[in-house]
């Protein structure tokens, strides 16, 4: 039958019908009520992190990683010198764009089955003063791994240094209090855990570093200074804003508010991402993490061991009975990701965790153990 | 009551309902169906330009304007030097982004409701050798002037210069034929004459210059040789895509072949114009351009110059009966822009034309008359 699949993915994601049904309208990207649109969005995305005495808001179009290069472009300056934590693909990502774009960058690496430590980070910026600016990711989706935002902020806070946070896959989950909390840009996007479709990213400011952004960016499309100036001065986006993208956002920001936010979706995800670990134990699946350091946002699995396991065939037999897998981004081993996030909920959970099984049977499993 | 608005602006632009709807379904953006969209869009976008022999298209996250800037950061060697032709805002916008990634660039100014000249452009080249790229806008949307795109290839084939043509206002509308024109990038966006909705461009490359396009990009997100190589090996988008906004593009693309392609699309704009212009015409309104430069994409209108006009109480009695126009972009005399774009025909402007006359009464002028 011809019914949207259940995304099990770290966004795209499932959304509401209430959240597509906004995008049946088109607005004028100049007129008074798609700025009313944008600044309510603004507003909202201020209040989850408790920023409006601390930091602005600037949304910029395209994909997160848009927003993640303009984020380093905007904020740290040419001669600026990055220390990338990295545990994991998108940590690498961050090193690349940051090296392409010609600012110094030294990556320090930790087993992508590791949160990054917070010591570490500490020697590190001991031993080479030169550092300016550190980038980590919040929630690794590469493997799932949730990274201690507190703990590397305060550190960073202590010696002086700019933090620069990727929380893409965590921001409207996993709790992050700018009241609580020091850094000089939060980047995370529209469909994600907000719920939203995807094509548009933000990233918070700190008000302090502002006026020092000026200037720094080589792109104009990514200078978010330039952005945030011509926001704050007309209403508008610089450039065309993904319109239909915006106001879906702001629908779906309607929703996160009225479920009880940031406390009660996580709530959810952390029951998603139960169900789901209970679910495909029983059918003798092995998550990659230890529990301590899994995120409830998207759990890494390792492959099943059996021979007539393929991740393709896989893939599509969960797919035929209408679940969307995601493969693994592990270089070393075979693993498979299955997404908790999305406008899905425990019953979609048991769902997905029956079609894993019957896929299963239907690829003549007999066990999912990687062991065997 | 509670209706969609016409947009009567450059983008985003009123769009079929049809196409809107497209956008009530979330698509995993690693799934084959939604690859399978994506393959299908890029092809239809070749057979627009008839460029499946000479051209690739990469399609791009973000506004047009990232794709503009994609394409001098791809195209354009670091060393490069790029010559901006230039009659208007956008060609002043490409001209900005080409010095601040770090390319050189030279601007030749036309004043802005005059197309540019090929044989200007012809001078410019003897007398400096060192000019590697051209860079030109088909239709300057600023005023709305139609600049003669073959005339302009023809000397940059002549002289061997590389030629990159902003077409967002343009393409899908105006002829543009890769067998007969030759030019090394071209870009277009969604929200355009193919009545998406925005939130991704395109950028059209000729085969022979892609493998030196390697390693251009000072940008990862805007690096269209590695988007391009990417897609390529998976059929998918290196980082998410926008899939709402990919899937209406590819179901406004099969409205748009389904209507006759670009020459039914250019007839039904010109009857937009010609519809627009002799009823603003009735009105005492005066176009800013000579109607032999004037596209049929947007035409720019001088303010009238009675004493109870101003832009803001027009617009927004335009928009209280249902009409979106647009602001002038001239910074010397006071103009409004109308679109004649998007899922709209002549009976829509008449009815812009009618309420246009019913905001000058509402304003208590007699006369739109820029002279009097």
């Amino acid at each position: 039958m011809d019914r949207d699949k259940i995304l099990l993915t770290p966004g795209p994601l499932t959304t509401t019908l209430r959240t597509k049904l906004a995008m049946l309208r088109d607005w004028g990207s100049w007129d008074s009520d798609f700025n009313a649109v944008t600044a309510k969005v603004r507003a909202s995305l201020l209040d989850i992190i408790h920023g409006h005495g601390s930091h602005v808001v600037v949304p910029l179009q395209g994909s997160g990683t848009f927003s993640v290069e303009a984020a380093v472009a905007t904020v740290v300056p040419r001669d600026g010198h990055i220390l990338v934590l990295d545990n994991g693909a998108y940590c690498k990502r961050a090193a690349r764009l940051s090296q392409m774009m010609g600012r110094r960058c030294t990556q320090v690496n930790f087993a992508d089955d590791q949160p990054v430590s917070a010591q570490v980070l500490q020697q590190q910026l001991k031993a080479d003063p030169t550092i300016t600016h550190v980038v980590m990711i919040h929630c690794e989706t590469g493997a799932g791994v949730l990274n201690p935002l507190q703990a590397v902020a305060d550190v960073c806070k202590a010696h002086g240094k700019s933090l620069i946070v990727d929380a893409m896959s965590s921001f409207a989950a996993l709790p992050i209090d700018a009241r609580t909390m020091q850094f000089d840009a939060l980047i995370a996007a529209s469909g994600k855990c907000l719920e939203g479709v995807p094509g548009m990213g933000f990233v918070f400011i700190r008000k302090e570093i502002l006026e020092v952004c000026a200037g720094q960016s080589q792109s104009l499309a990514m200078d978010l200074y330039d952005q945030y100036v011509y926001m704050e001065k007309t209403g508008q986006w610089r450039f065309t804003p993904p319109t239909h993208v915006v106001v879906a956002l702001a629908e779906a920001i309607a929703q996160f508010e009225a479920e009880g936010g940031q406390p009660a979706r996580l709530l959810r995800y952390e029951l998603n991402c139960r169900t789901l670990l209970e679910g495909m134990s029983r059918l003798g699946f092995k998550p990659f993490l230890d529990s301590s350091v899994q995120a409830p946002i998207i759990v890494t699995f390792h492959a099943p061991s059996h021979r007539h396991y393929d991740f393709k065939a896989f893939y599509n037999a969960a797919r035929a009975r209408g679940f969307i897998l995601y493969p693994g981004k592990l270089t070393q081993i075979e693993t498979f990701r299955v997404g908790c996030i999305g406008a899905i909920g425990p019953a979609e959970m048991e769902q997905a965790v029956h079609a894993v099984e019957l896929a299963l049977r239907d690829l003549g499993l007999d066990s999912a153990d990687p062991a065997i």
